[in-house]
């Protein structure tokens, strides 16, 4: 290796040279990205969901972990990034990707993230961004207003004012239900006489002073796997997020609810939040909101519901009324990379009162001073790009009425489907869309019949071979790389309670259509056709002949 | 207005065409990007800070709270977003802004984010991320083996172990300090016999299954407001963030350290972390690392590094040294977006032992199941966006030498700034830079005398105005929008240390020159000459020349 012509390479004027605006348009830069345009353009035309390689396969290609001495240039690794990254990436916006929360991105998006990018304003501080930070304040009014729908008055006295905030923005629904858990901890067992509050003294200082042999949240036990992550992070303990048991649509069970608050009581532990869920990750349910909040309101804890997948829901007029009692929670959770269409990376909380973040608070010498318009004094997180550019952009060029459309559209073809699946003699609908989520999977009328018929053990049995197949037909499809589904565990009533395996399926991409979701069917049953003589099968006939003995 | 034409604008039709891939090179939006990049070059070429409107004034434009019941057309709100928002931000790339650590970007990160955005991968899970997650921990072994260097048999062994993770990405420094006492936390206080750990029981439980007092974290009085930020949300208490006292230069003192350990000890207060400091927020200062690995071995408890902005000096084989016994940490936080170079958005915590994860591992059914390669199973996020792609781009792009080159760079230009004041007679350096940071005020040679003559309290006189004087020129070369350098408050040995402002300047961005820093000298004076009728300068003449008296 002649390492001198390799140095020279790293000089000083080549490391600047990367740091200067290159003259537009004939640059090798601006080649270089009409090159990526064109290959991205190809691979997001391409409606297939995932080239099916293996993992380990892929790994040979990021296993060096030395750090190169020596600079590539960009064409090369852009060239490495479309062969190796790109092509081996799943198309999470293709029509038939419907088993995640990951969906269709706006077009738009990519031009109008330039802006954001090349600016790379951060958002901590008003010195560091500006006009991003009256944007985002706006953004958190918009979104604010659509949940809690205050007068003209309130937006007017409180979207700009520095010592308030109608929410924090953040990377996404975890750190937004984190943010909210901890403002109402910090709230409920804040200064009193010469208590200095839980911020200064921590939970342990807090339980003592309060007198209380611990603290817990609720939530029914369809909660969403961070709130379990933030008892965690937060002191509390995940065992002390107090599990409430559903009815037969996944929605808590009010009066079970109860039984838990007086049990908590008994106990002499604190409970200090009460968590809705608005769009359960699973089946897409929604708790009551309204007896919820009648019941925190009643007990005086903080009701907080996150929707991070349901919220914007409140956009439709014909479904909003699912979501009645939101507007009574004094925190909500909505992701913007769900379906707000907002690239990955942006979430939010928003409390209805404007000085409820105060119990987080905390300031620097060199920034966020008090006072200062400066966001960063309310955010756990420091640092922070302006994604809110682009919230506002989506909710600028799709409107209100944009959104409506959008989800309505998304709620009927999970209807549809549901239908469709009922209509079916070898599938079962599992769970039935409340919003735009379903889950179901395959089971042969006879099948059916004979789990009809048969006792808990047997029907345990049936099951478990069920789940076995369903496992397999799930990543047999996803192998395929055509259409993709993901699967989850349920615990349905009809089958007392057992967990069973279950197709799952997330209907958010305005591209995918009733054609996308039957191919999906008659391909899974394709699967199964290549199945006949496996043990599964095998067993599942031992199994359901014999029943009907 | 006529609400049927309007209406037609929000046909199902036109919002998918929204999400369908436009067809290139004429289409409307690709003319609409070639028009925002050319506006960007056209900003981020012209070389001043910022225009200067008061945030009041750009407020009005983002102060309607309502999402618009019908939708804007991508132009307008791109020519919005120009007018209003480019225009209105913070050129945190020119080279005369020198005062923060939000820095130049290399331009080749506009067209490769392109295809982090375009791709929308959301890295908690592969299924959503495929080639990200093998790319994600590749970026975290380079970065480990920079910190680490074990060797190769190291990284063949745990870089891809589904079961162990060698760091964790995050949005930023902030959370991954969190993350790092957060996994320190869980470890010290784990499972033992009955307890099932503080991760399932809390810290209340946890402190009285351990016996103790309380717990604490042990950082100098310049460690960043993120571990206060911290100790608060992870339910310790800010005011268990024990403040050790610092030397002349900013560093822990060792002495004052021990005296500490031994004071938390009788207090039966159990101290489960260390946190050394890689490079201060304010004056770049770095903690005797090898020492702070000393006493935590001796006292048993996690040593973690926040290298948040230093870290990356490892990369200069000439100035590396300054770190030694970064190797020693348990634990070390880098900020990807300051001295990588990479856009906001984007830190990373490493741990040296592969297995320390663990203790704040978390799993659910439909998502990180346990025994995948899901990476949201270690990380305090959920959704995370691909912006390891980028830090990978840097490493390649940039190389081990480039890097260097950049270090040595900012490290000698600040070495010569620093000269600079101390050889001009109307400036005092207050702070000399170790890396590439500096603090240092205006005072003319007459004060500097006064204040050598000075008692204590004629002294905290005296610079009490210097500091409002410091103030007003800061505030005024910020709305002269030509050059930035933020402004601190320190409180120095030589003033008995008593707290006074002063002039902060990061020097990370490689197209800062010497010449840039002359000009930013000479503007200060300038409008120290317009000051000179005020009320401080009268006062500052008074108390000086009281002084001489």
């Amino acid at each position: 290796m002649n390492k001198n012509s390799k140095a020279a390479a790293v000089s000083m004027e080549n490391l600047l040279r990367i740091f200067t605006v290159p003259e537009a348009p004939g640059s090798t830069l601006s080649r270089l990205e009409n090159d990526i345009s064109a290959n991205l353009a190809g691979f997001l035309q391409d409606h297939i969901v995932a080239e099916e390689t293996d993992l380990v396969k892929i790994e040979r290609d990021f296993s060096d972990s030395l750090i190169p001495e020596q600079p590539v240039y960009v064409s090369e690794q852009a060239q490495f990034l479309l062969d190796k990254v790109v092509a081996q990436s799943v198309h999470t916006s293709s029509p038939s990707f419907v088993g995640h929360m990951t969906s269709a991105l706006p077009y738009f998006m990519i031009p109008l993230s330039k802006i954001m990018i090349a600016l790379n304003q951060n958002l901590v501080k008003t010195e560091t961004s500006k006009a991003f930070t009256p944007l985002e304040r706006q953004v958190l009014g918009m979104l604010h207003r659509l949940v809690y729908e205050q007068p003209d008055e309130f937006y007017d006295r409180w979207l700009h004012d520095s010592h308030h905030h109608l929410g924090a923005i953040c990377s996404g629904g975890t750190v937004a239900n984190i943010t909210a858990l901890w403002a109402a901890r910090n709230r409920a067992f804040g200064p009193d006489g010469d208590f200095p509050g839980i911020t200064r003294s921590g939970v342990f200082a807090a339980m003592r002073h309060y007198g209380c042999e611990g603290m817990a949240v609720l939530v029914s036990e369809r909660g969403h796997y961070s709130l379990s992550k933030a008892a965690d992070v937060l002191g509390i303990g995940r065992d002390q997020i107090v599990a409430v048991e559903t009815d037969g649509q996944n929605r808590i069970r009010p009066d079970a609810l109860r039984a838990k608050l007086k049990q908590l009581q008994q106990q002499n532990i604190r409970p200090f939040a009460l968590v809705g869920v608005a769009g359960t990750t699973e089946t897409g349910n929604i708790d009551p909101l309204d007896q919820l909040a009648d019941i925190a309101e009643e007990h005086g804890i903080h009701f907080h519901v996150d929707g991070a997948w349901g919220a914007p829901t409140l956009f439709s007029e014909r479904y909003r009324g699912r979501l009645k009692g939101i507007e009574r929670a004094d925190s909500v959770t909505i992701d913007a990379h769900k379906q707000l269409y907002v690239p990955m990376g942006v979430g939010l909380v928003l409390f209805r009162d404007p000085s409820a973040l105060s119990s987080i608070e905390h300031h620097a010498q060199y920034i966020i001073r008090k006072g200062s318009k400066d966001l960063g004094s309310a955010t756990l997180e420091g640092s922070r790009p302006g994604m809110a550019m682009l919230v506002h952009s989506a909710l600028k060029i799709i409107g209100r009425r944009g959104y409506a459309m959008l989800i309505d559209n998304g709620i009927e073809l999970a209807q549809r489907f549901a239908d469709r699946i009922e209509s079916l003699d070898d599938f079962e609908l599992v769970s039935a869309p409340e919003l735009n989520i379903l889950t179901y999977r395959w089971v042969p009328a006879q099948v059916q019949a004979a789990l009809r018929d048969a006792d808990v053990a047997r029907s345990i049995e049936i099951n478990e071979v069920l789940s076995r197949i369903t496992r397999i037909i799930q990543k047999t499809q996803r192998e395929l790389g055509k259409a993709f589904v993901s699967r989850t565990r349920l615990t349905p009533d009809r089958y007392a309670h057992h967990a069973i395996t279950v197709f799952r399926v997330v209907l958010a991409n305005p591209l995918t259509t009733d054609e996308v979701l039957c191919y999906v069917i008659d391909e899974q049953r394709e699967i199964v056709s290549t199945l006949a003589d496996s043990e599964d099968f095998v067993e599942l006939a031992r199994l359901t002949s014999a029943s009907t003995d």
